[in-house]
């Protein structure tokens, strides 16, 4: 069982260069799926395509779903080989946990759930996009998408209080403008967290124009609200700019190649005339 | 007498983590009015809501303001704790005039006011949402807030330029519109001032489009302005970028261990002449 | 008359710490009636304002225009004593040309010019506003106000491509918009030179929503172009960011303290041991 | 016919500062020419122009493409004084997949395809203006091109991941949206294609109005969307700053003149053990 084990953990894992031809042509048979799901969800929001093809699409729906299932079944058995230091049930947690198994899982739960609860999840399948990033396993891009997460990590602490004053400037303004427009189109500033809709259009410059102040005051704060907008584009920017500048600099100074640097507490003896340094 | 004061101040202010159990309670108790206050702003706003309960709404604004009006009063009473080097009168001015005890003030003022005079300031009950700034202490993000304080504060010169710029365009721009728009639409552009209102939406590139230029030379005008306004992000966001560059070498440079440089301190024999420094 | 001009010299120039009292009131007269030239043609532009006070705004500009008039005719004058080591006539002809000469033209000539071209040039009048440069000397902005324009012209040809890619991207894309949508909506884009508004508020992403594209090709191309206008908007920042950088770092540069540095054409004597460099 | 080449590939290659009078001459010419092309693209765009003059548009188009072809088999001919490496055919070819050469080929192919083919290319006409790049030959930008060219090349994998991301973001929004929406309003979110629109005008800040969510989570996840945005015009233009950043500190890097540096290259006298580096 331990031979069985190995083949399809060297089949479902080891897809890259040095993967088998079964790794490879099982490889091509997930990403197929994974596209033609992905198709199917597009296709079946044109009504009348679903109409016309709906239980076509139920049945490639279930055959997907099964080797998914099958796929993540075989996964969580092979979990063991992937986390070879844990025993044979924290390896299988320690799969379902990680961030590719809670992907897989998203993958097929939304078939399995309508089973139990009276609820509409089929909109979760287009997730299924996500487990593309496991297959191509991006191996390319794996080194950039270090960078930008590392740098947005290294300044949350930062961005975050970008996020708090964006929450506190939405909440103020919508409460001024609940009080300045409210009564003069109730319609469209009717209370405060519907004002939220007007505050976030305005603030992030997208500025639909469906809900738009008239008043003299609404339209000073309205203005307001948008020049502070560029601020809130001008910060995080600011931030992250410089973290990538940060992270460059570190990048670089780590390539520098090793040359005998200046010993860092003092020289025993002189580099030009070779006597000891006490004598000096 | 001292000692009540000194209990008081312990419990109000000392709610970090060496705080008293009693601290503890203290804060909870203030951010939950605080919650209950900010919630109750909003609900307020939903006319079926406030129909309903009005008076219990009332009732909740009169016990929450109480408790909030005995906790400035104890905090003005034991200000001379927070600046002990102040004397008893100018303690209490000091802490009148910080920024919290200003939002404190802020907090309960919207209460008292009308009794005086016959404004509706209601809506100023939001601010207390700056309470919280105070009772999370935000140790944690601190640091962060500080870092962007002072690189927003370090080129506050800059960044006036940049206010001073913006102006001109939108007064340029809005009297050179009102001319061109103002016969066409003299709805949409009726005089100078209301004009300000579409070089705000397109400067800022928020565009509503409720005020936009029919004129060929209108649209040309506005044309500019827009292209002008992505002039208007990059300019801040480059010197925020800048700044922070700054600022986070600025901080490496001081983590640095200091390791023995080439002599800060003079040579011990000058390199020109060969003589002894101190000879020199 | 050498002295005259002196004395007038220094009221009109003077103004600065140093200046004497006449210079003071001098120009607090000359910003006064730049103010009050501001408010009349923002009020003028109010119908039922303009209607009410009609004369009395006449009157009014005629007496600013006359103060103006004396002002750029003493300054013409006194042109001699800015550019003393000019000739008479050079002298004056350099401070016509200069920026602030120019300034102090445009503010009085929509005045004149009516008398002989048929032209309504009043809006040139908020110009002024310009004149206010010169009042507030802005001593303390001037050496940001030099760095931000450094900067700016340091990269003037980085930032040229950016408006030659960005017009570039302008023509084509009003080019193949007009194709695509000009025989669904002759009126949104009746020929190419129109559907620059559309290109205009998709790329700035003003985005006002009164001309859109409603067929199918015309939406993907609409989002190219609102996506690349993200790129135009990152390109420039960029530029700005760095050049910004670039400047602060100059600018520590020249600031650290000029400590013996190590000799460029390397030492003459060891500075460790004092000999000679040959006879290491 | 060798003399003959080289007098041809001089005027049509040689419009340099130390180009002949006809090499100037010629370059006038094509100049005029792509000029009066674009012109009359852009005037025939304009229906009552193009309905008066449609023959004159005719022969001055014939005549436009003559010209250019003739400059196209004449730039062919003499491709070998071009690239003097290689052979006959080998030169020719690399012409004409150059990228000059390619856009030489599309300000002709549009007239000669409709020949062969039934499709209307005239708008290809504008691409035209692309040879432009050619003839100013923009020495004077070349440098800023190519600092902006390799900045984006040298982070083409950082900037792939945020076009990554945003497409990640569309295909998720738009199926979310279409799924709270559709229902509502058939008309604006009919599919998850149609969805896309949306998702741009939002996702880039545009926010044209034409299509708005109207439920309460449409506009939840609109929102989300719209401050979304602000990180997508924050991620690339962080890339893009700290990549000019680096550009010119490497370039400054290299105008240091080399300077006698600590040896580099070894020291004479090992610094620890004071004995000739020879010796080690």
């Amino acid at each position: 069982m331990r031979k069985a084990q190995e083949t399809v953990f060297e089949i479902i894992e080891g897809a890259d260069e040095n993967g088998s031809r079964w790794s490879r042509y099982f490889d091509i048979l997930i990403v197929s799926l994974i596209s033609i799901s992905i198709l199917q969800v597009i296709l079946e929001s044109f009504q009348h395509i679903h109409a016309l093809y709906e239980w076509q699409f139920r049945i490639l729906e279930v055959f997907i779903v099964i080797v998914f299932t099958i796929e993540y079944l075989l996964r969580l058995w092979a979990a063991r080989l992937k986390y070879p230091e844990r025993g044979p049930i924290t390896s299988r947690l320690f799969f379902i946990f990680s961030a590719y198994g809670l992907i897989d899982l998203f993958a097929i739960l939304p078939f399995y759930l309508p089973f139990f609860l009276a609820v509409d999840l089929r909109f979760i399948r287009i997730l299924r996009v996500m487990r593309l990033l496991r297959v191509f396993k991006l191996n390319r891009y794996l080194k950039a998408f270090r960078i930008v997460g590392a740098v947005i990590m290294d300044k949350r602490s930062e961005l975050s209080i970008t996020i708090f004053v964006t929450f506190l400037l939405l909440l103020l303004s919508s409460t001024v403008m609940y009080y300045l427009e409210g009564d003069v189109q109730p319609d469209s500033f009717p209370n405060i967290i519907s004002t939220f809709w007007w505050a976030i259009a305005t603030l992030t410059t997208v500025g639909y124009g469906d809900v738009v102040p008239v008043t003299g005051w609404g339209r000073f704060i309205s203005g307001i609200i948008a020049l502070l907008g560029i601020g809130l584009v001008a910060l995080p920017t600011g931030i992250i700019s410089a973290a990538f500048v940060e992270a460059l600099e570190e990048e670089k100074g780590k390539k520098k190649k090793a040359r005998p640097k200046l010993p860092e507490d003092g020289y025993r003896y002189c580099p030009y005339c070779g006597r000891p340094m006490e004598e000096h």
